[in-house]
């Protein structure tokens, strides 16, 4: 089965936009054994979309068309669709249903626009958006699937997880690709490959593939082979042999978030974390809320993020300040030391650093940060030397305290 | 001038890369009056790349084309563009030059596959690149131009910038789109198209172009129309009237962040600013710190998550979370009048409300939101009902709060 995508937007285009639509639905459509093999990006004009989607259908099985949706006049992928497909629009009732409830249940007014939100071309099915007042499109021609989803990202996805990519795989079976995907926090991608070359080589040699995907201070190993029981076991055992080998730096499979890993633990051990948080500025506590059910074993945060704030809040002592200055292992040792208390946890992350780009100095360049966290039975902590990103720095400080964390609720010392 | 971009590379399609690259060209090309009016994502064979190619040379004056000029056998876009040109490949004295000085310099050897890097088609101009071995090539065809860049990111734009521009710019004389671009909070697209639908059609009779960017809490409006003094005079009073008309929810031009905007007024006016948050866990305070230099007039946060935190720390009455429960306006106040002297800062923002999936009821349903603004003259309170989604609902608060403590800073009341 072929799949070809066509995003709408001349933000695209001119680069407002990054296109991680595609991206996305890419990587989903690969793990249900769908291949994309072509992407066309698109100005919002009745005469790409036409050339598009014909040059699109002359080749492949399933369209998928992203953007061009919302209720201005700068969107006319309907319009456009429907002439395409010589029907004509119509008010869908449940669709109006639930447009009406959108507007009521957030107190707002609907306008004459967003009625016309439920007006649908007649020939298509209608894929239903519970996040938004556009709702997707599907139209079956001649065996082959043309699909139309909202542009922005969340309710594209929503729709997609929901109804579109089901109809693609029950309309066309495909065998679906045997996958496992595990991450790694804290080793870069060159580091890993060195470690388990052997292990790779493996693979290979049985034609199972292994992708690496970084992101900051994340790399994820994904492996894939044709569904086949002694293949799949060849991965199950790779994996066991990689998580046995870097057991500092894995930490889950899927799709799990580190903070979500992390809080399946506290959970359980009935434990309860507090963050203290100058360089970071309340990522960690951040990452933690962004988990549903987190209040569980998440008290709360001291972002202290003014020196003024570390002595009167936290009770970091002046001296220390003086002494070693506010980033240094001993004002982020009280800092989580103090926090265990004044926030009555168990487990206490504490940070401080120069997260740039300004504030560098010779001995503490740019990049330059301490972490610690402090538990009812140890104290540990780590000097990082990041870039020169700030929000590269942020994003792996946060990343970096909680796999100290996990690795003191585990017990992993290497 | 009509520029289509070619983006080789299965990677692209199964959604391991995000195309930045595209993104950045659309950016750099703009600023020169180029517009990009396509993008192919395509795979890495000779038919994908011949076909692209026959298509895009069908519509537009410049195609560049990036990726596929690694040594290795998957990258095949050299050998293509040669055929594709009936010319031949020749090695290049000074470009074999430049790769042998590359190996030694690193202390590397150099293996036959880099020596043939080296070998260009005889009809292309060489397009030096510093940073790498693999040069871009550009062919000139009957006033056309085929440009082909490498696709690693730091190579392609110092290619582009060295020469790729420079080249175009100098064969096509391009006049700039004037554009201008501002942002809104706090009002959806349907309902600011409502508020400006006079304005939009005057734009529109005139050839202006009016785009709707929208994402979680904030839309972008773009204007965008051909240089002329007329036309670009008209988007300066079109703009100047949806300022007037919609102060509430403008807050910026061009690329500037809401926490922007508001550390340059708290900067200006020598405030200081502290959170007190609950549900948004951090966000508020994550959003300030991303900002350098956010420590002239941050100092910090108090993350009260849990109940105790909020009685203990923030001093939030027993009483008042008995009698009106934590999601309410009596304890979202407290939160932020008593943030100011804890934090003891001028302005202080909090938040409190059911973020979802969970801890919904029939009063307050997930979605709901109190948010409090503080400061030295007024305190102000807004209930909030957004969606469903958890990492939406603490994104828009967060928006939300800043907003609603830029316009009491700016003591805009309506």
């Amino acid at each position: 089965m072929k799949v070809e995508l066509i995003s709408i937007g001349d933000e695209l285009l001119i680069g407002q936009t990054i296109n991680t639509n595609a991206s996305w639905l890419g990587q989903e459509l690969a793990l249900r054994g769908a291949k994309v093999t072509h992407c066309a990006v698109i100005m919002d004009t009745e005469v790409a979309i036409v050339e598009a989607l014909d040059i699109a259908l002359s080749r492949a099985d399933v369209v998928i068309i992203t953007g061009g949706l919302g209720p201005t006049k700068d969107d006319i992928t309907k319009i456009t669709l429907t002439k395409y497909f010589g029907t004509e629009l119509e008010i869908d009732a449940d669709v109006l249903k639930h447009v009406t409830s959108f507007f009521q249940s957030r107190g707002r007014e609907m306008l004459e626009v967003n009625i016309q939100q439920a007006a649908l071309p007649k020939s298509a099915l209608v894929l239903n958006n519970a996040l938004g007042t556009a709702p997707g499109m599907l139209f079956d021609i001649d065996g082959k699937t043309v699909m139309s989803v909202p542009g922005v990202p969340y309710e594209m996805k929503h729709v997609m997880s929901t109804s579109g990519f089901d109809y693609i795989t029950d309309k066309y079976p495909t065998t679906d690709l045997f996958h496992r995907t595990i991450h790694l926090q804290g080793i870069g991608e060159s580091f890993i490959a060195d470690r388990i070359s052997d292990i790779e080589s493996g693979l290979l040699s049985n034609n199972i593939k292994l992708a690496y995907l970084p992101s900051p201070g994340i790399v994820r190993l994904r492996f894939t082979c044709q569904p086949n029981n002694q293949e799949e076991k060849l991965i199950d055992e790779a994996i066991e042999e990689v998580k046995k080998r870097l057991p500092k730096y894995y930490f889950s499979e899927n799709e799990g978030d580190l903070s979500q890993v992390v809080g399946t633990i506290l959970k359980r051990k009935s434990s309860f974390l507090g963050t203290v948080e100058s360089c970071s500025g309340g990522q960690i506590a951040n990452e933690i809320v962004r988990v549903s059910g987190s209040s569980d074993y998440f008290k709360g945060s001291l972002v202290s993020y003014s020196n003024e704030l570390k002595v009167n809040l936290v009770k970091v002592t002046p001296s220390a300040i003086n002494d070693f200055g506010a980033v240094s292992e001993e004002v982020v040792t009280q800092m989580a030391v103090n926090g265990r208390t004044i926030l009555n946890v168990d487990y206490c992350i504490s940070t401080s650093g120069v997260a740039g780009p300004t504030g560098g100095s010779p001995e503490k360049p740019v990049g330059t940060i301490w972490i610690c966290v402090a538990g009812p039975n140890e104290v540990i902590t780590k000097k990082c030397t990041f870039g020169e990103d700030r929000a590269r720095n942020i994003k792996m400080t946060a990343l970096t305290g909680l796999n100290m964390l996990r690795r003191m609720l585990l017990e992993i010392n290497n």
